[in-house]
This record gives structure tokens, C-alpha cells and sequence, in this order.
């Protein structure tokens, strides 16, 4: 990625520094990722972004900035993107995954925070990733108290909108929801100086849609008996999904739809016969945490589905695309957003529902309940989860992991022992 | 307290446990609180009351259930008691603050949670406070990731109504909250099967404002060059407000006040001259949690102010006397009580607001920012709040805890030395 030194310098960042995240990444990914066999060919694109991670997208957002464009940064699957698309915004995950970036967020926040928060914080203070220097705006939330806070120290440094998410599902908190996104809807307006018309919320709203359903074609696939792609695979594919242009993101997810669904047709696997079926559970897995999936997949089992932000939340349930005036677009985009279920709402029994239901449509063999360290809301969740799962006879392994590396042998020897375990 | 062992086992309370703390109470409290010198005569109500805490105000409290009046228990400063004043219910606090309810607690929830919010869960399901064991409705509120998911496992075992209190404060979130407020009060005419009228609301508004008023002439005297009370004991009258009859409450503080400013007019302090101020801020300390206060007051300093929600924030401003209709009255409430400045919002800067004025108020000498272990809000607000005072010129010392004793000799050892380090 060396080519992009002149650019990363513009920015502002720490090269130092992060030259040092540079060179343990393709080292990381090679040992994670190209060490599988029979991959898909379609996975090539995702290969490239990554060997290209700091430098491809972020040279685009760049390049589109001098077009006039704004970026804006999220951290969460409840900002509606379709907002900033209709004002020819570009949107671009924020939420950091690695160890790295953790050190410069303990510099500021608590050490009882979760590593997401953390490295996501540390990310933009410590300079050293490029898409947090981009931006031109971050847009938060309030769906997490570690997140609610963060964002005051953020804000001190980026220009910082942030979305008051309801905490309860009661009729009157879509009609919330619906008021937030049209006051997000005027922030939006002002800083790219494009006015939002209901044509082009239309638009955006099947762009989104589109890149909706291309990933869900991708999980779908993923419920065949035949598994033609490695848990690791789709989770790639999710991870990189909250950084790139959602046009492409749709081509591409699309186009390894195609590729799978050929594959279950051949009766091709990559995983032997027997392999048993895992469906994970909980928070979010940010790029580049491969951590567990690589734990499990060479324990004997597969990830056949993430129910989680990185994975079934961010697809699920399209936006209605009927609706033509705004007042009714931003009911309609409340409504869909509103019905991702995540622990942060209380009380949250359709995320339980959501579980039992995944387990059975992807013939799961058993479920792993994973939290990131000190995430309140999904551990506390999580004695409700494997309640449940348990009276449905489904056996569950709860597990609390971070970024670091230290605790992988005691992870993969209950990983282990749970898979062997199961039928 | 034995004369009321009929009166648990007829709230089905687990008598033995419980028995192992009626045993350790008296003993601590005296320790803490009976080897004072010159302590306040009208201390003697408070004393008395800590004396029979699971006696005396729960059999008021099955009388009134007898005489059809019904009982609310609440967990926040937010939960508005004027609604459940003027439908002629009566309001509790629930929060525990011993060690000995966290393990009932560690049972459902994680142990990465704060030690309030275990202690009160714990005391519920182990059956083993009168209080919990009495309300006919608890309520809830959305201010922490760790109490909205606590609801969830709490609901289970009891009648919860959960009010969604908006993260922000913006024009917007007062009527919002105005709205919550009302939802509740349809919920408290339900349950007590009256009707909130005007007129009694109005009247309710007045008596929590007199309470108000009363504890506040009692913080008032504290901020005299001569102490006439120690920390401690205010702590303790705060403490016990929460679970007492508001009149009675509002009498007993007064009776208190005027002792206080005729101590003061005479000269007399209850510290040595010279003893330094202290001003402590963060999160709640719940009876009987006076861990802090105890370390701090035999360290050669005084704490003066509580800006806590067992302090200031649960006294500092009126609600509006002059409104006659039910939606004036409810919006004059939500005024008033978005005006306490918990960490739950975002931003929150009125809080710093909050800490500078009372440093200068109590003049104090230095501040202790306290945390509750794995309170994630206060705990990330800290790194503001101790900026600011730094900024200021006051000294702070951030200091975490919990309901063990474990760390005590350490929290005497760091408190001896900033208390040194003073002036």
C-alpha cells in the first residue's frame, strides 16, 4: 500500500504508526483467509479491498470530496444511509476492529469499555486510519452507553451529529425515529448543500434496498446443507459492505450469489461432510476481527449465519419504496430500521425470536453467544438468549472475548469441546 | 427487629438470610455513624429509622396497602413522584446499596455490571429486602444500558412499567419526556384506581417541593465556613429520603435546618478548624453505602456536598406551582426534572456547570470523583469532569469503587494523601 503514502500524509496521519498496522495486516489475512481452499472465485474483489484497505476507498472518497461530495462517518446499522445518499452523500463505516487502535482509546475512555468503542476512538485520536481523517462528519447515536459518551470526547475533535435512538419499540418511538431521521435529513441538506426531494430519497431508498437483497442472496445461500462459503467468506463480504459504494457492494454480492448458487447446484462444498453448523450470536464483528470465525472453522465447524450487525441486522427487511412524499419516506425508513432488534432496546423479545427462527431456517447444530468485553447490553441480553435456546433444546456456548490475542488457546479449547459435544 | 419477623414471613421473605443482615447492620452503623461527636439532636429521627429500616416503614407501608393506597418503587431521580403523590399512592426507592444483595444479583446478571444495579436485583430475587418485597409496581427507566436490560430479567418476578427517558436535551426531549410522564400518570390512575386531577397534582407538586426546599436549607448550612454536620450524616438523611414519607420527610429536614443555622449562628462545627472540604461527585451512594464518606471523614477532611443523586440532584430545582391543567402541569414537571443533570445525556456540559458552582459554593478545598465499578456513563464522563476542574484550579482525585471492603485500606491510603496534598 506503500503508493499511498502522499495521500495518508495529506491527511494528517500518523505514518509512523501506521506503517506498523500495515504490515501486520496482510500477514494476518494470509493466515486467516488465504489459507482456505476452494474459496470462491467472486471473493477476489473483497481479496483486493483488503490488500488495498487504507488506501483504494479512501483514494475514491477522496477523489469524490474534490467532486463536492461529503463523506459521513457511522458506527451503527441505525443510521439510515438512504438519507445521505438522496443528498449525494457518501457513507462510510467507522467502527475499528483491531487490537491496534485500542491503546490510543484507553488514553481517553475508561478501560471497562468495549474494544469497538475503544479502537474506534483511538482510530481517529491516534491518526492512523485514513477513513476516520475523511470524513467530514460523524454521525452517532445513542444506542449504548459507552457509545453516548464516546461521543462527546470525539466531537471535541470532528464535527459530530448525533441521532437520539428510542429505547423502547412503542408505536410513538417510530414516530421518533421517523423525526430524528428528518432532523438528520436537515443536517444532511446543510452540509452537502444538496437539497433532499422525494425522487431522490426514492432512489436511494431502492439503491439500499438492492444492496439489501444482494446480501441476503449471499445468506441465503448459506442455509443449503452443501455450505459453498466459508463463514469467514460472508463475514469478509459484510465487513467491507459498510465501507463501500452500495451500487458495487450489490455487483459484487450479487455476482458471488450467482457463483454459490451455481455451487449448490454442482453440490460443491468447502467444508467436509459432517461439518457442524454454527449460528453466531451478539455483537459486532468490525474489520478486521476474524478472530472467532477463524477459531471456529478450524475447530471442526462452519459459521452458516451472524445474527448480528455485521451480518443479518444489516440486511434484513427492506424500506417500503411506495411511499412518495418525505413525511411518508421517513415513516417508511422508521419503520424498516425500527425493526432491526438490537439489545439496546428494552424490552427486545423480537431479537429472541430472530434467533430461534435463524437456527432452524440455517439447520443450525448449535448457536455461540459471543460479547464483546464490557458490552452491557448484548451480555446482559445474553442470559435471556441462552434462556431461550435452551428451552428449545438447542445447545449454546456463551463467550466474552476482546481484540487481543491472548485468550485464542482457552477459546478454541471451549470451542472445541462444544462442537465435539454436538450431535 | 426481631418484632417484625411475622411481618416478613408474610411478605415471603428468605428470614434466614435476611437474619445474617439484621446481624451486621447495627454493628457497621454504629461503627459509622454512633462514634460521631456533637452530632445534630435532630439526627436522633434518622438513627431511629436506621435502627427498625426494615421494620418501621414497611409496616406503614402494609397499612396503607390495607387501606387500599398503593405502593411505587422507583430507581431514579427521573421517576416523577408528584404523579404517584396526587393518585394518593405512595412512592419508595428501591436502589440497594450493600454488598450483601450483589451476589443474589451475580446470579442473572453479569458480574461486569455496577454493583446498584446487582444489590437491587439481588435483593428483589433473593427475597431478601421488605421493600422490594412490598412495592405493587416497580419503575423503571431507560438512564443505563445495565437498569434497561435488568428490567427485562427484574420483569419477570414483578409489575414494571419502564419509562423511556430521552438521552438528549433538546426543546424537543421536554415534551417528549412531559409525554412519558403522562403515559405513567394513566398508568398510576390504573393501578390505584383514582383519578389525577389538576387540583391534586397541584397540591402533590407542592409537597415534593417543600421536600424539596427542607433538604436543600440542610445542604445550605453545609456550605458554612463552620460545619454544623458532618458528611455522613447529611448522607444519611438523603439516603433515607428516598424510602420516607415526603411530609414527614420535609418536617424532620427542617427540624434538622433549624438546628444547623442555630449551630451556626453559635459557632459550632462539628470538625476541627482547618478541616478540609470535600466536595464528592458521581455516581449515587445508596444506603447503607457509606464506604466513602467513613474513609474520607476520619482522613483529616469533611465532605460538604453530595453532587449525586443522593445529593444535590435530587433536590435542586422547583417544579412550577402556577400551572392548572394536567398538560401545563406535565410539561412544568418535565421542565424541572430535565434539569438535573444526570451522565445519561448527551452532552451533558450543565453537569460541569453543576460541579464548578457547588466547588465554589461549599468552598471547597478539593474534589472526589467517585465511580461505581462498571458505571460506564460515569465513569467516561469522569475524564470531562476532571479536565474541567483541573482547568479550574481544583484539585480532583477520580476515585473507583464498589460494595466490597477490599479496597479500603488502598482508598485510605490514596484519600490520606490528597486530603495532605491540599492547601
Amino acid at each position: 500500500m506503500s503508493n499511498y503514502v502522499e495521500m495518508w500524509k495529506s491527511l494528517g496521519m500518523d505514518l509512523e504508526t501506521h506503517d506498523a498496522l500495515c504490515q501486520v495486516l496482510p500477514t494476518a489475512f494470509g493466515d486467516v483467509y488465504l489459507s482456505q481452499k476452494s474459496r470462491p472465485e467472486a471473493m477476489n474483489f473483497w481479496d483486493f479491498v483488503v490488500s488495498e484497505i487504507h488506501g483504494i476507498r479512501p483514494s475514491e472518497l477522496i477523489e469524490a470530496q474534490k467532486n463536492g461530495q461529503k463523506v459521513f462517518g457511522t458506527f451503527c446499522v441505525y443510521v439510515p444511509d438512504e438519507v445521505v445518499i438522496a443528498a449525494d452523500g457518501i457513507v462510510t463505516g467507522l467502527c475499528g476492529g483491531s487490537q491496534f487502535w485500542v491503546p490510543d482509546g484507553e488514553a481517553v475512555l475508561p478501560k471497562s469499555t468495549c474494544p469497538l468503542i475503544k479502537a474506534s476512538v483511538g482510530a481517529r485520536l491516534g491518526r492512523t486510519c485514513p477513513f476516520f481523517r475523511i470524513a467530514d462528519m460523524y454521525v452517532g447515536e445513542t444506542t449504548c452507553d459507552g457509545k453516548k459518551k464516546a461521543w462527546e470526547i470525539l466531537g471535541q475533535d470532528v464535527p459530530l451529529h448525533i441521532m437520539d435512538v428510542p429505547q423502547m419499540k412503542r408505536e410513538k418511538d417510530i414516530v421518533k425515529w421517523a423525526e430524528e431521521i428528518e432532523e438528520f435529513a436537515g443536517v444532511v441538506e446543510k452540509l452537502t448543500g444538496n437539497t433532499i426531494t422525494p425522487e431522490k430519497l426514492n432512489h436511494a431508498i431502492k439503491i439500499i434496498n438492492e444492496k439489501r437483497k444482494a446480501l441476503a442472496r449471499v445468506f441465503e445461500a448459506r442455509k443449503s446443507k452443501l455450505l459453498p462459503i466459508s463463514g469467514k467468506d460472508a463475514l469478509l463480504m459484510m465487513q467491507i459492505a459498510f465501507f463501500d459504494d452500495p451500487v458495487r457492494c450489490a455487483q459484487m454480492a450479487n455476482k458471488l450469489a450467482d457463483e454459490l448458487e451455481e455451487r449448490i447446484t454442482k453440490g460443491v462444498s468447502v467444508f467436509p461432510e459432517g461439518t457442524k453448523r454454527i449460528l453466531l450470536t451478539g455483537t459486532p464483528l468490525a474489520i478486521p476481527n476474524w478472530k472467532l470465525h477463524h477459531i471456529i472453522e478450524t475447530s471442526g465447524a462452519a459459521v452458516v449465519c451472524e445474527e448480528m450487525c455485521t451480518g443479518t441486522r444489516y440486511f434484513e427487511n427492506l424500506v417500503d419504496e411506495t411511499q412518495t412524499t418525505l413525511k411518508e419516506q421517513y415513516i417508511a425508513l422508521s419503520q424498516r430500521y425500527m425493526k432491526t432488534n438490537c439489545a439496546c432496546f428494552t424490552p427486545n423479545t423480537g431479537r429472541i425470536d430472530d434467533i430461534l427462527r435463524m437456527a432452524k431456517e440455517y439447520q443450525v447444530d448449535g448457536v455461540i453467544d459471543v460479547n464483546l468485553k464490557f458490552c452491557c447490553l448484548y451480555d446482559t441480553e445474553g442470559y435471556t438468549v441462552e434462556k431461550a435456546l435452551k428451552e428449545a433444546g438447542i445447545p449454546v456456548l456463551g463467550i466474552e472475548t476482546d481484540y487481543t490475542d491472548t485468550d485464542e488457546q482457552q477459546l478454541r479449547t471451549r470451542i472445541e469441546a462444544f462442537v465435539e459435544m454436538l450431535g
